[in-house]
């Protein structure tokens, strides 16, 4: 139960990439936390971080250590989730799951605020955190799908390393150098660190991110393409996606080309359009080469839209770059947000 | 005229990234070659470069250069093509110009031999050479479009550096040091050297290549739907262009989507008919990891295709993975090429 201080929370996997941006946002959110717990594996419990200034001594995840916790937001792997959620939503606690655990199960509301938080009314325990590059999509075209309505998607993927965790980050930093020195290079964590081959991701781009299923497309791509309708409601929509691994460390940048039912009055009016979206910043002023970049997009929560431009044969074709932190909004910060609509929705007690 | 031995060649930019790979491809391939000439600007004339083990002396890109020249290979840039390409074509040289500047002038056949090679018997004097992005493209699309028909086709490409010339390659090359080391980065060269502003591209993925254009697209985006409407010789086909640059060296990879008149009777079929194309090699086996990887591609000739996989949506839709090196088959090869075709048709005289 929160005390009127706040609300317990856990953070499970607090000592990831993802872990860490969530402290990060709660603190900076300003959260109502009246006491907050770090879960980890058992190798990690027992060290301390910093929260708000306080020493926490992290715990390892068991399924008591959800006792008396109203939210509990994890980002562990999907095995973790498997295992723990469940004995987290058994105890009373509402469960944000940041991994693919979950997103497609038809109980489990997948919520990006900016397009659905409706959904997050029909939880039943859990609530799933969409994949990185399908947030920073949806929250893009959403403007467009309900004004004029969305019919066919073709997105191109430029993802960062960091989407693959620390380890891969690490991977692209050494070869560069490597590479940079002359020296020869071998891959062990890049594109996917649980499949069989691993390729030079320094200086090159890699069309493979997680592992290929029967159909020809990657995992990724799949949870782009499934991922979009479920949250956008519509089975009908078409989408397509390739997925592309790059030397970059953060910001996941994607080419997207949509077909909507009816076309913009203009292609200023279409700027417009999704410049007044949620969460959206537009950047498109191409006389003064001005356009999204990775590299700007690090450490904000928003998700930036430029090189809006009409399709020079289909009336209603649309073609756009879109780039996100895939970090903050990607992860994290989506996460947080489910959890701060959550306590407004009154979900949280 | 040529003498028994071969012909005169002049080759204009010679000291530049593709000037090097012109005269290598021509060692390589053998080209039958009388006397060749190395021009440039005034400030290398006098130097000297090897080719076939001997000693050539740079002179000065005049127009009296180009007496007794047959076949005259230009890579320095449009204004110097523009200047004495007419120079060299009025003392009786057949000009290959691997420049923008008379790609799209109705007089000048646009080649790439792969697909329209009969084109070059309508020259008057000038064939060019397409844009290294396009090359690729059409050749990997062309025994596509031969047996099923092309009705539209949108690419996003993943472009390298060296296709901004050898300033941009240093240029990353540094910025990608200094990151590594902590130290701040002033762009000066990318995405456009002869552009307002400038950008960081080490760790970054930058969407714009050459100048923007009025309607919003860049002049780069502009020449890969207008080119590759012109060697394919269908006003009517359906294309669209993303182009991005990458901190890749060399190797250029474009997502592409194409709609076709006709279905393939399979995807495998559709692998076959990808793989019998032309100066093609498939690279498409999704178990075992295998498809085309920019840094793999570098030094060889062939466009290399992978990731075909059909669209979930659209019967006759299909998402392709193209990759070759934007020096070789991108530019020097393909002049060469030409040479060789014109030489085969007896215009070489």
């Amino acid at each position: 139960m929160a005390n009127e201080q706040g609300i317990n929370v856990a953070v499970v996997g607090a000592t990831g990439a993802v872990g860490e941006q969530i402290l990060a946002t709660l603190e900076a959110k300003d959260f109502p936390i009246s006491k907050i717990k770090l879960l980890s594996s058992k190798r990690s419990a027992g060290k301390e971080m910093t929260f708000k200034g306080e020493t926490v001594t992290i715990e390892e995840a068991v399924p008591e250590a959800f006792e008396n916790v109203q939210l509990a937001l994890f980002s562990a792997g999907g095995g973790v989730s498997k295992q723990l959620a469940p004995e987290a939503v058994k105890r009373g606690a509402l469960v944000v799951d940041n991994t693919s655990a979950y997103r497609m199960d038809p109980e489990v509301p997948l919520v990006v605020p900016e397009v659905n938080e409706e959904d997050i009314k029909k939880h039943q325990g859990i609530i799933a955190n969409p994949n990185c590059s399908t947030i920073q999509m949806v929250v893009a075209l959403e403007p467009v799908r309900k004004k004029l309505g969305l019919n066919k998607v073709i997105v191109s993927t430029y993802q960062a390393v960091s989407g693959a965790g620390l380890d891969a980050v690490e991977e692209m930093q050494q070869q560069s150098r490597d590479i940079l020195d002359g020296k020869e290079v071998t891959p062990k964590v890049l594109p996917v660190s649980g499949d069989e081959r691993h390729f030079q991701i320094a200086y090159n781009a890699v069309p493979q991110i997680d592992k290929f299923e029967e159909n020809g497309y990657t995992f990724e791509e799949m949870k782009m393409i499934n991922e979009t309708k479920k949250i956008m409601h519509d089975e009908r929509l078409q989408v397509a996606a390739t997925c592309v691994r790059l030397p970059v460390e953060t910001g996941h940048s994607e080419s997207v080309y949509i077909e909507t039912d009816q076309p913009a009055e203009s292609v200023a009016a279409m700027k417009q359009l999704i410049a007044e979206g949620d969460g959206i910043t537009l950047q498109d002023d191409p006389s003064n080469q001005v356009y999204p970049l990775a590299v700007d997009s690090v450490g904000l929560p928003d998700v930036f839209v430029g090189r809006i431009r009409q399709d020079l044969d289909t009336e209603n074709g649309y073609h756009l770059w879109v780039v996100s932190d895939n970090l903050v909004k990607g992860a994290a910060y989506n996460s947080v947000q489910i959890a701060e609509r959550a306590l407004a929705y009154g979900l949280l007690k």
